[in-house]
């Protein structure tokens, strides 16, 4: 199993991938090589689906790949992949994608691509849009492989009940392989380790679960590949967030030598090819290969990799070189910065002050601090003389006045971005995100946001586990203490307080927490314990904040209640629970 | 049938609005009203159908409804409404909407909601997410009135082939109406007529079309509500755009005095419900109303009546009282600043001029002329100065510059906005959108921006349009002559043209057209006669400019292929066709 990183688009370089790991596999003496979801074209590819010329390139590149391979030397080792298929023969259909787009799967074998299944179940809730993008496929594809019977499904099909899964042990194969492009989720892992146990004794198959690594726009693909036994028991598990070729000894059963039948189960026909009949000869497997998971699995260790690999293919893939952040001597520009220089090293990294009349002394020395402890290039730009230009031009007051010390910042640090070319991070957390506590076109200025599914008090847990970690391993913590402990400020006006306008993060984040991520209502918050006067003015920021949440730039997904796709409230909307 | 224009959310207000018309038909005698998709809640609700409080909400609401229109003598009247309900005894389940949300109709009489149904159909293409946010319905409702059996449905359940409309077929009944919330599109109308007629035919019933009017977000709602007969042929037909009460006699054939058999028809079960079985007295029928449509149908008159009708809505059912416009003295702002005007009158439009050293004199003359036409309020803001001040602060040039200037220009308009409480509204047209010709923060502030999905020749068309039709009315035309007729330019460098950058407009939108509208690849467009150089650098341009799209304001949706939902690709992609 091919735990690998492809690119959205990069049909080429996704295939050269292909070519690498299926040679590292070959050269271990795999008998078989399985890649992820779509790692053709990369995952996913949204209405790219739709456009023909896209759909085309991408059969053409999965057959040009099958003769890649065979002219590596590589045609006898039979290599599955992902990629976008259409669906023969279906005329176009009202309210039907055109074109009649299918994520795939595809056999590739002695030059040639021998077989292909399309995924049936098409998740269109949280990240997903694939009811939109896909049409379902009808058919579960088994290959007949040194006498033992393997299926092949596509990660949904694994989740949903019926379809594929019942058909896999209808078609009684003795191992099920399903391609994926997971996204990474606090919590998610174990509950996929637990899904694969379940099914395996549901089909009385071994189960093997291929995942991406990386990330693609706001997703970030976990890796975490593994593969259970027919009894559920865990056999080999590929590391969390990095490539890897996982190379596991399956002791299969040896098919019926004559076919099962094969009339369609639950609507799934069961389509085969068989590249070989004869056992291999026994062998000395190899002993397993089981990545070890931290306990608990979902620590704030997790979340900070996640973020670290989220913001680092942002960056290469879009091919930018380096980062601009502007550095407010407060937690978030500093947890920003630390993930940005983890991610694409400090050279790569620029911060900016950008100090007004408000802002305090120590927070231009928290940031000048965090400027010398990460090693990072820093500059200042005092604003004031700015500011003083526009009042001067056309005098504004309170809410204004502050909002225009923010523009300000966020039209120097574009200025800069255009100027030498970095990609500009937006600080903001999801608590900000949530409760619209920030200013339009100005710290909300900005090509990607890493903590912007961050609560306020996560931010502060990852900061502590970064500096934690950095003195284990005997290393100067990247984040100024005084930036950690000191009471939050927007420093837009004289001694302003975060918790002048806000309740105190605990209590915003728990209760945030419960009405983004569990949608409870008026009744339910304040049955819960929470102050009805609190609970009518939280929520209320929320709703009136959703035309902020939707300018905001894109950050890396790691909840299953994030704020970018999930959660699209009306902008106009006149109720309030 | 009552064309309305319900708001999200609103639900108090909204109910108003049936008891109001409900009281209005009564008056006139009317034997049955109906009422649009969803007309409880307003529609579309997004995300808010996942929150379980609001799908309480809606439900109570439709049953306070039912009371309130007994309580005004009304509850003899059978009502028809769309709302927000939920799926009983389904339970949690994977990927499935959260508390099983449907889009259901009511049948309110005497006080109680005496029927439901739900929409089976559910759309998630263009821009539609239903098959999202809800839960399927597996029923037709039937009602037994004054003897004639009339079946409701929804929307899409009257569009795609088989569900309720083979079911209203086997159900025998005489008349069939289906509630929408059915979006404008140019070219759309007689695409709705025509389907109604081929389904009447095929059912062999009266067919009527209950559409809203106004609009909600990104969405307008043309009305244009209408009755066919059981031959196809046009009974009745409400204007486009305004709210209406069409009122209409039709003879329907008496039912069957015993129930037909109601088993399941494609997987449909029905539903009924007898409000009363005697026909009425025969009466003098009134004569039939049918408003005449323009020919050509979809002519750019109406473009320009749909996007009047999307902002006043926007502006209004957000709360705002005003809007500021920043006017450059070209056609982009002096459409904008029309349709405006002609949406919430010239009292409550804010024009702005930002001149810098590169404004032209005849751009502050159009931009002058523009508000002494409109009779808008105007006021100029010389830019120099706050652009001097920056460059002191951290010298930039080249698109740097460029982008500065308009910079300034968004942050001054946010400025007059957060002082004032103007609502912002972006002036760039969806050739600029296409291609990302705009300044992210510059030009591109706003809240609603009004053109986007209009190309640039047809913001030329919608200009001369205007002026026209002010002059047919004896009006001093809104727009000047030159904004029109002079070349455009974006004046952030010396003597700069639009067409130092892009093509000629007429080439540029047909070619856009033919990619964006079309989704044709390289090869395609290159044979359709297209220069291959051009259409290289126009589709990367395209391509390169998603994550510009996505941060623009929204606007009102005018095609099948505007560049908000529909057409949605990834940010980081490596693919050209």
């Amino acid at each position: 199993m091919a735990q690998v990183n492809p690119t959205v688009g990069d049909l080429e370089g996704n295939s050269r991938i292909v070519v690498d790991y299926a040679r590292r596999a070959a050269g271990q003496g795999a008998h078989l090589v399985v890649f992820p979801e779509m790692v053709v074209t990369g995952y996913p590819v949204e209405d790219l689906a739709m456009r023909n010329s896209f759909v085309s390139a991408s059969v053409k590149a999965t057959h040009a790949l099958a003769e890649s391979l065979d002219a590596a030397g590589l045609g006898g080792l039979p290599v599955v992949v992902g990629f976008l298929d259409r669906r023969d023969g279906v005329g176009p259909r009202f309210g039907q994608p055109a074109g009649a787009p299918q994520n795939s799967t595809a056999l590739l074998h002695r030059g040639r691509i021998r077989l292909t299944s399309a995924k049936h179940h098409l998740p269109n809730y949280g990240v997903f849009d694939e009811f939109r993008n896909f049409v379902p496929g009808d058919s579960l594809a088994v290959v007949r492989l040194h006498g033992a019977d393997i299926a092949f499904a596509v990660c949904e099909d694994l989740w949903q009940e019926g379809g594929p899964v019942t058909a896999v042990r209808a078609a009684r194969a003795g191992l099920l392989i399903t391609l994926n492009g997971s996204p990474y989720e606090r919590d998610k892992d174990n509950v996929r380790l637990e899904l694969c146990q379940r099914r395996a004794r549901e089909i009385n198959a071994a189960v093997g679960y291929v995942n991406m690594s990386g990330a693609q726009d706001e997703l970030i693909f976990e890796g975490d590949s593994l593969i259970v036994d027919a009894d559920g028991e865990l056999v080999s598990r590929a590391p969390q967030f990095e490539d890897h070729l996982l190379i596991t000894d399956l002791d299969l059963p040896r098919a019926d030598p004559g076919d099962p039948p094969d009339g369609p189960v639950d609507g799934i026909r069961v389509v085969r090819y068989t590249v070989s009949t004869e056992p291999v000869d026994r062998y000395e497997p190899r002993a397993h290969e089981v990545t070890p998971r931290p306990d608990p699995v979902s620590d704030i260790g997790e979340v900070y990799r996640a973020l670290v690999v989220g913001l680092r293919d942002y960056v290469l893939k879009n091919r930018f070189g380096s980062v601009l952040v502007a550095l407010s001597g407060g937690i978030d520009s500093a947890l920003t910065a630390a993930i940005a220089v983890d991610a694409i090293g400090a050279d790569n990294v620029y911060g900016v002050l950008m100090p007004s009349a408000y802002s305090s002394e120590h927070s231009i020395a928290d940031a000048e601090e965090l400027v010398k402890r990460q090693g990072i290039s820093g500059r200042t730009i005092p604003i004031g003389s700015v500011v003083d230009a526009f009042q001067a031009a056309n005098p504004v007051e309170g809410v204004a006045a502050e909002n225009l010390q923010a523009r300000v910042r966020g039209t120097t640090v574009m200025a800069l971005s255009n100027q030498e070319g970095h990609l500009v991070l937006a600080t903001g957390n999801k608590s900000e995100l949530a409760t619209g506590y920030s200013t339009l076109y100005g710290d909300a200025v900005g090509a990607y946001a890493p903590i912007k599914d961050c609560w306020k008090t996560v931010v502060w847990e990852l900061a502590r586990w970064r500096n934690a970690q950095a003195e284990r391993a005997g290393e100067t913590p990247p984040i100024p203490e005084n930036s950690i402990s000191k009471p939050p400020s927007a420093e837009l006006r004289p001694g302003q307080l975060d918790t002048d306008s806000l309740p105190d993060y605990a209590v915003l984040d728990s209760l945030l927490s419960a009405y983004i991520g569990t949608d409870k209502g008026l009744a339910e918050l304040t049955s819960a314990g929470y102050d009805p006067e609190l609970v009518v003015r939280v929520i209320g920021l929320v709703d009136r904040a959703e035309y902020k949440r939707r300018q905001y730039p894109p950050g890396p997904k790691i909840s299953s209640r994030n704020l970018s796709r999930d959660r699209r409230l009306p902008i106009t909307n006149r109720w309030t629970p």
